[in-house]
């Protein structure tokens, strides 16, 4: 096999780990909210557990791309695929970990009676997820009109969080004895909307990675 | 000059580049403490518009690792040095988000009178700061023993911050009144830890950069 054959394999071989990584991350933030909803310890415990996973593929994918780098000179345009690769995995790290942040609040949430049914959340966490999603779609296919699209959703993700947050400040100004639940889901809130800022933080590199002017500074002399 | 010297050259001036931007976002984090402090919406806003500035860096780190990367294929040490320097200046460009968002606070904060006075805030933020420094001290020597330094350190602010948001929730509890402000300090006793955090990243990524084990992986065929 020739080289450049091999290297074309091992780039193909990158986009599928991180998008293997995208998925258990995605479906991290789906249990956490399913944890928090019904009030599930065992899950919301199985997902802290299951972070050292992602962590894990984070590790593998940075050992991917460095190896990537010094098989051979990779070109412009790989180049700048391969660091943004290692980028990205260290976004979705982070969105794992505000995964395993929403478990912990969400365990302690259930020392008490439920404060309120939870409808903006896990409508929040929803489209939060949806542009996780995108944001992966839109680096592997190299999609810059996708990545913008991400970009715009983040507005309607930081509207939620904070009428999310308004509610739960008149419910602490009614009744102080709410203060410690609507405060963690004050948290919960705020982690989602991190979690969508990660997304959105993936959708810049990608745009960046396709329109972005550095293309145009790289030259081998 | 020889293409190995030069190279050598882009390196230390690569260093330069990280020392530069550190300075810009330690003195960022600075002002804005004292911007919350001295209750002066003129310093928060010009942090808040200074922020650009470590944005610009950013994007000139990236495009200066690239092109190093691009110049010729680097060693196995220069390629990890570099790929580093990357996502170093990505948690700096975040520590700046943080500065910022400590300045909105502080705006917001000016419209009622001080809660209390802000003692265990700025000790946190000198100790983060403090984090911050030695983490890019630690890169530029390439020395993880002062990596795992800062390692450790970040359990006192963990600490700090859980004393700060007992007393503020304590503030909440007894009158009402006083929960939006606590809040938003609570937020800006967050957004302390978290610059705390991204300089333990930092710190890591040095330890991984120094002892790590990608290193034995890297071969060239």
């Amino acid at each position: 096999m020739s080289i450049q054959r091999r290297f074309d394999e091992e780039l193909a071989e990158l986009k599928q780990q991180i998008l293997r990584m995208g998925s258990l991350v995605e479906g991290q933030i789906r249990q956490a909210l399913k944890a928090l909803v019904d009030r599930d310890d065992a899950l919301a415990k199985t997902v802290i557990e299951n972070d050292r996973q992602v962590n894990t593929m984070d590790v593998a994918v940075d050992e991917a791309c460095l190896e990537l780098l010094a098989l051979q000179q990779p070109a412009a345009r790989d180049l700048r695929f391969i660091t943004t690769a290692m980028k990205i995995s260290t976004e979705l790290e982070r969105m794992s970990d505000l995964a395993e942040n929403i478990c912990e609040r969400a365990i302690e949430l259930h020392e008490e009676p439920q404060l309120k049914p939870y409808i903006d959340i896990p409508l929040m966490a929803d489209r939060a997820i949806k542009m996780v999603g995108e944001s992966l779609d839109a680096f592997v296919r190299g999609d810059s009109v996708l990545a913008r699209k991400v970009l715009e959703e983040d507005d309607y993700i930081d509207e939620l969080n904070e009428q999310i947050f308004r509610e739960l400040l008149s419910f602490m100004m009614e009744n102080p004895k709410t203060i410690s639940r609507a405060i963690r889901l004050s948290f919960i809130s705020k982690y989602i909307e991190r979690i969508a800022d990660h997304a959105t933080n993936v959708a810049e590199l990608v745009v960046y990675m396709v329109e972005g002017k550095i293309i145009r500074h790289m030259t081998t002399p």
